[in-house]
């Protein structure tokens, strides 16, 4: 079996979104500056369709923890920007356009009941019993291959609550957001155990990653 | 004239201190996880007295630390414990003991006037006029070395607010609070903007330093 691995980008002010998240900002104010590390690397690039790009640790990064994938599990709001019911979504067929760039099983922890979502090499099966549930569909779907929980941040601390995570990786981002969504809500302490793994970093975010104690 | 670095250990979870302080558990429940990193390097204990204690690149590091430190900035808690008027202080002298550790300059953020205190090599100086008023104290006195504030959270965000800063380091601990007291509590957003200078870790503890950009 592979194993499951968590990795999200992080204010220092330890917000994984920003304020007042909506439809036109759905990562909430000043959300989108947690990810502007990421989007200009080439293994991003070249994996949405574009050229170019930059190349150095974070992109070596970054095709690290893509390259042995084998599915990911992500939260609704991740998916598509919506929480209700699939009637109701502005975005019903997600954030990722008609060729997602996964390539593989995606697992999207919803309330709400749907078939599965075929978008070019991307199936999207929409889990309803929870992220421990959506975890073990994502471990058959990967077989030998790793798991991804990907966000948002809710969807990764359910699955280190849940004991499912065998790895986390913070992007620690520069900026503060004054406010948004928090990794760790206040419902720490003792419940999940970390030990440092490897810390590194490059003038624009650093990467630091952790082993989960069972 | 040196630079003015603050620094500070947190968890992951964002906490600079945990729940519930109080005079026997002054760095609040769990809060003591935050420091047994620094407690156990010989940097450490030799500056306290002790012999022996590990050395390596977090030793290497707090060594830098320190190395040019001509004065200290803290606050009232940091010093004793106390918010109080000095005679309700259960402790006024400080945490220190009689032969603090420091051999220059500390420089307190108080409330409470008090004439300054002279344990051993360290004069404590009370500063009633706010944490920047502190930190032009303590660079009068340390002349051409550096100052470092050191705490607790609260001082370090108004000198960064106030601008005094130049670096920041951010010692990252492998725990979970779940509560206490925040480094940044949701007043970021813009007024403080940093830069990643080095990104560098041991198995115990993650170490970010950031430049404090004008």
């Amino acid at each position: 079996m592979g194993q499951v691995n968590a990795s999200i980008s992080i204010s220092l002010d330890g917000y994984v979104a920003g304020p007042d998240p909506s439809m036109e900002e759905p990562l909430g104010k000043g959300g989108e500056g947690l990810h502007e590390w990421v989007l200009k690397l080439a293994g991003w690039r070249s994996r949405h369709g574009y050229e170019g790009g930059e190349t150095g640790p974070d992109n070596d990064l970054l095709e690290e923890e893509n390259r042995n994938n084998g599915a990911v599990v992500m939260g609704r709001r991740m998916f598509s920007g919506g929480a209700g019911p699939w009637e109701d979504d502005p975005n019903p067929t997600g954030w990722w356009g008609d060729e997602p760039p996964f390539g593989h099983g995606v697992f999207v922890v919803t309330h709400h009941t749907r078939e599965p979502l075929v978008l070019g090499a991307t199936t999207f099966t929409f889990v309803t019993e929870g992220v421990e549930r959506a975890v073990e569909l994502a471990r058959d779907a990967a077989g030998e291959r790793n798991v991804l929980v990907s966000g948002g941040g809710s969807v990764i601390e359910q699955a280190l609550r849940a004991g499912v995570v065998d790895e986390l990786q913070l992007h620690v981002v520069p900026v503060l957001l004054g406010g948004g969504a928090r990794l760790f809500d206040g419902r720490g302490d003792g419940e999940v155990r970390l030990e440092v793994d490897r810390t590194v970093g490059s003038t624009d975010v650093s990467h630091l990653r952790y082993r989960v104690v069972r």
